[in-house]
């Protein structure tokens, strides 16, 4: 069995659910192994939220409208029941069709009793399936803090795949350019390591006033020589999440930006130098700001977060968040340094916590800025 | 007040309902004018699908996660509610801060009574807002399936990006390139369009299997000369998905690939000639099979659908479609012809029925060979 459904099935024990009923998109992933595809939304030929079922003995069953037919099969659910969502020659009645395969799943596999649900997105007709409901989110979150053997390597295949793209930020980036032109070239870097399309999220930035604002997606600004640049990218490949982020001026960097770009650089070195297993989050989350202080500067955002099937997950890494780095976890760290006069610089890795410290996975150069012959 | 909310209450009058409750991402767009980011899955910093609610007399309420607001702002619901969904410096319960802006929404708008709910998405955590729900999704399907004035304008601009995306196919298809290069190139030409990053869906196949498969994303398979190509591109922009396909060797086809090539193509200008306001649907799918089925082949999906908000809309071409063509409708025709020693040919174009016939919105060039100069 593999060792997210006994994890999850672990979760739904502890606040004494008989199963665990999954409906958000990561989650189901998670436990059963299903990648759903996310990019263009919610599917039209679907009659309820992809959803799995854990029981407490680790029996996975899955619904899923036949659209999702490859990626379920792929899964290792035990019960499978694809619904018929697409089809052309008779019609479907997507609603009933859901209702009907998880009654089929409910009833092969004995569901019922206490559900460990999500509520974000429990849907209103699995209610009258169970005798009552808890909430299993907290449990679930901390479950996956600490990655299995074989999420490391999902881990580590999407952080190199964020620094394929890192690498292609570095040579795509040349005046006249848009970001929209330079962000695609990215994405082709990424998706061509991955072998097929890629749900991405993150920024991509240029120019004082958009890196100093440091969140947005590409647009069709065009890019000069000395405009900064904050290209973070989160691709999510086989189901797991990279992140990265890289910042540079297109050119030679100025004194101003070199002192915003340490200030956020020295803090991720800081951050590998410290973390470690026992180290309370909100400490290293202090020390972090205090590096950035030091230079005069700070970010309104947290010093970085846990990821998985999720692009955020538990623990972020914020001024509040008092559990301890634990071996297993992978961590992205990204502090960094705004100032309206010069931009907006941030530097991210995603670190792995080792038995005795820690070392950034896949990690690329930070560098303050691109020449031309790049 | 804005069509689409004037429709959207008569929907819910229609099936008795006091409010519409929606909560999938193409409803809470149709209703609210509120664009949902989907290209990366549902936020992880929601506590809940975001919802419009939509009274009788028009009124609309809007429930959002922070990250939204930008959006939600753009919106015209007369009640906007953003909770805190991402913080840095205090801790946010996702859930609790969705349900008490729920809360918030429901005591100032006097919501209430019977919910018309979508029951795909419609969370259990809304059901002690209402006495009772009844099922809006035929209702609401039919009411979106005429196009609005301000909507018409939106369904051209989402056609020209797909046009955009389909000229660059015809220029980015080389031999040796992957079809995930030719793909991004394809992006970048719509996403430049757009001034934005942009969701896509469809199909990108080449090679005489993939594209005999007919449905599939871009891979990393390299395309060589005499390759067939499916281009099936299908662009959300501003909220409204434009859609399209192309088909081409790359360079000069045979007579078998023009056999194929002409039976899709001379089906589709049938429907061109044919289409118009009292036709019944179901007889306009039989007559583009019987003209496919003429050349010796079939295709194994529908003759085409309406899109809007979502890309796949009421009502279909399918051959158990009674209703009729009204005037403002817009459709997707997509005849094909596929043959597994060949390969396979889908031509599409978005057609608007108007009051005495049909126009190509935004048509783009059906040509069977793409030559190495373009």
């Amino acid at each position: 069995m593999d060792e997210r459904l006994q994890r999850t099935a672990a979760a739904a024990k502890s606040v004494a659910a008989d199963w665990a009923v999954l409906t958000n998109f990561d989650s189901v992933c998670y436990a059963a192994g299903h990648v759903v595809p996310i990019e263009a939304g919610t599917s039209p030929f679907a009659g309820g939220p992809t959803t799995a079922f854990v029981g407490a003995d680790g029996t996975c069953g899955l619904v899923a409208a036949n659209v999702e037919g490859g990626a379920a099969n792929a899964s290792w659910a035990d019960k499978i029941v694809l619904y018929e969502g697409f089809t052309f020659d008779h019609p479907a009645d997507l609603g009933s069709n859901y209702a009907e395969a998880v009654t089929n799943v409910v009833h092969e596999l004995g569901i019922g009793g206490v559900a460990g649900i999500e509520p974000a997105s429990f849907p209103a007709q699995l209610t009258g399936t169970f005798d009552r409901t808890v909430d299993l989110t907290h449990p679930f979150q901390r479950a996956r803090a600490t990655k299995t053997d074989a999420e490391k390597v999902l881990m580590k295949r999407a952080a190199e795949a964020a620094a394929a793209g890192q690498r292609r930020f570095r040579t795509a980036t040349r005046d006249g350019r848009t970001e929209l032109d330079i962000f695609a070239d990215i994405r082709a870097a990424i998706e061509n390591f991955a072998g097929e399309r890629v749900a991405i999220t993150g920024d991509f930035l240029s120019g004082k006033e958009r890196t100093a604002g440091f969140t947005g997606w590409p647009i069709d600004r065009v890019v000069n020589d000395g405009d900064p640049l904050i290209s973070d990218l989160a691709p999510r490949v086989a189901g797991y999440w990279g992140d990265s982020c890289a910042a540079s001026v297109l050119g030679v960097p100025n004194e101003g930006y070199l002192k915003l770009f340490t200030a956020a650089k020295e803090a991720l070195d800081r951050a590998v130098e410290i973390m470690r297993p026992g180290v309370v989050i909100a400490d290293l989350d202090a020390q972090l700001r205090a590096h950035v202080a030091r230079a005069g500067y700070a970010y309104p955002h947290h010093s970085g977060h846990s990821l998985g099937t999720s692009v955020h997950e538990w623990p972020r890494l914020v001024p509040f968040e008092n559990a301890t780095l634990e071996p297993g976890m992978f961590l992205m760290v990204e502090p960094g340094a705004y100032d309206p006069a010069i931009g907006g610089v941030r530097t991210e890795w995603m670190i792995e916590i080792t038995t005795d410290g820690c070392r950034p996975v896949a990690p690329f150069e930070h560098l303050p800025g691109i020449s031309s012959g790049e």
